[in-house]
């Protein structure tokens, strides 16, 4: 079956998303940012300069830090139309809740406490709004996610661009802007170092990454989104599981009197994401979270292997703690009370810098984060 | 002629939008936003409630208030991909400084100093950003609006979203959070009253509203977008000469010592956003700017009487300060030192809710503008 496409390992290069063309624009707007900083000095405030790169831009305003994102939710409404048209209901709830958690969830790595969030829903023509139940469903998932990290959802855009976004589709975003009060919360990487404990607490699912791979797979299997990966759950259903919105943890790690060290939201690039921070360290992970049924039947019917796989998706941990080693089993805690599954996996060591999953013997070196 | 439909009024209405499908939704999302403002004080925060409604919304965060806003671009980009075809120059060095006064325009009518741009760039493929010309315009652009603001490029976002954004496109909208500081320099309506002037500043043409309708009239011109509008300059040129970046003016003001009663950006709807406060006040205005050449030109090819033409452009003026009347003729001497020509053009009385544009016989009243 080796000459079969539909058999053959797919990769997140062949689903479509060729980072060779977008890249020289990152580094060139990158460049052009950062050069931007400056102008702060004249309002009386400072860029954070360590939080270039990070996945928040945080500024000093004196009392305290601001930071803010902008964040797409990338390719899931594709799926939630598919599966719309196959199962007649709106999944569109879920999906206001994996925009949120797209901003939410990196605006908390910096250490803030999230504020205000803005919706921007860019529709391919007015007709969207028109589906009223589908309207409908993404104002309460939205105004849902946003009780569930206490946020206020301040407004936003809800343009109508034919010829720009296709017809019958919809852009979404969320802006987040929070503050880092008091600022000793403020997290980027300076604290973190040989002795802290790593926490990986629980992923929903695939969340709102890896779906260009998830929905090019769709057309290997026979019965498409519907196909049943469990009993009672088709793939479609569960692709769109929402992503877990971790700052009610986050939130409560603070009232409990723990300062993370450094914190990673693990999306796009999988696992490889625990390299994010520049420095030289290694971290050793010892225990590795069950896959949740949505990949274990991605990486089989991908056929990756481990590498592959922990290199693309969460495979099971969305959001990764570098806490004091003290503070890991209180921190597994306090993300249990507040409904999310936590693990101490793991240990950050002096070293070179690398990922170690030993239970499955991978090791991904500092070549292999290209951060984008 | 009178059965030509190339010779008929062309209407916003006609030209494609149709908000009536889109208002129930934002009726509804707002009402779903604003029930979450009471989790801001979890954080010690609360939100302006007379905030909500304007332009940019506004948070109590102690010290200053914190402002945020997210922005799209709209179809301008169309216009510019249009000239690329015909002209082989990019535009987007211009298209960047519309999207970013997009947001920076709405955020300072609230009385913020806009400190953080992000980007939100969504193409639809990754193609788009292989335009090495077309990127670095992008890049340019967009910087040097960020320095005539005097704002920190914080970073941004830019997705690939084939099936969701159209082939060839980019959907492009700004996200802003400024600071006022000090908060009395907070603007969201409380000192608006009789006597107080009116001062409008210049635009530089369309900025980025109605380009529906332009767009839609390019389609009765022989020479599209090439057709000449004034000797050496074409429709298309014109459509594209940048917004006006206003926050030179509102900062500089504030070192003048003149702090506004209220400010409209005047963008959707033209000058019926002069009535956007929701107070019962009457605008009378006794002076006005002459009309740039593309706005003269469109109203005149889509036989537009000035009723309609002065409901849908800014015709000239771009932003509308209201400010004690013996700060008036100061006001316009700081905005013509930051370059921008400005007016006394006005006076706000007592009375029932309308404008009054005088020069013109136009009266515009409280039922004209229902704000989207």
């Amino acid at each position: 079956m080796k000459s079969n496409p539909a058999s053959a390992t797919l990769s997140y290069d062949q689903a479509g998303v060729n980072y060779d063309q977008i890249d020289p624009l990152k580094i060139a707007a990158q460049r052009a940012a950062a050069s931007t900083a400056g102008h702060l000095a004249t309002h009386g405030c400072a860029e954070v300069a360590a939080s270039r790169g990070e996945s928040a831009y945080v500024v000093d305003v004196g009392p305290f830090y601001l930071a803010s994102i902008v964040e797409c939710l990338g390719s899931k409404a594709l799926v939630a139309d598919a599966m719309h048209e196959l199962t007649g209901r709106s999944w569109y709830d879920g999906i206001a809740q994996d925009t949120i958690a797209m901003a939410i969830n990196d605006l908390i790595t910096v250490g803030a406490t999230p504020l205000v969030v803005q919706a921007y829903w860019a529709a391919g023509g007015s007709e969207w709004f028109g589906d009223a139940a589908r309207a409908a469903a993404l104002v309460d998932g939205w105004k849902r996610a946003c009780d569930a990290c206490g946020v206020a959802w301040g407004g936003g855009e809800t343009p109508a661009l034919a010829g720009i976004v296709e017809g019958g589709r919809i852009d979404l975003a969320a802006a987040c802007t929070g503050i880092v009060n008091p600022r000793e919360r403020l997290s980027v990487g300076d604290a973190l170092g040989p002795g802290d404990a790593i926490v990986l607490l629980a992923s929903s699912g695939i969340h709102a990454n890896g779906l260009s791979l998830a929905r090019k797979l769709v057309e290997r299997l026979p019965q498409g989104y519907l196909t049943p990966i469990a009993p009672g759950l088709s793939y479609g259903e569960a692709l769109l599981a929402p992503t877990t919105l971790y700052s009610p943890v986050t939130e409560a790690l603070y009232r409990a009197g723990i300062v993370p060290h450094y914190s990673a939201n693990i999306t796009g690039h999988g696992w490889r994401k625990l390299l994010r921070h520049a420095r030289a360290l290694t971290y050793r992970i010892h225990a590795v979270p069950d896959v949740p049924p949505v990949l274990r039947y991605i990486r089989q019917q991908a056929r990756q292997d481990d590498r592959e796989a922990y290199s693309t998706f969460n495979m099971g941990a969305g959001f990764a703690l570098f806490v004091a080693e003290g503070d890991a089993e209180r921190t597994v805690e306090v993300a249990r009370a507040q409904g999310i599954a936590a693990w101490h996996a793991g240990r950050v060591e002096a070293g070179e810098k690398q990922l170690l999953i030993e239970p499955l013997g991978i090791r991904y070196g500092a070549d292999d984060l290209q951060l984008r």
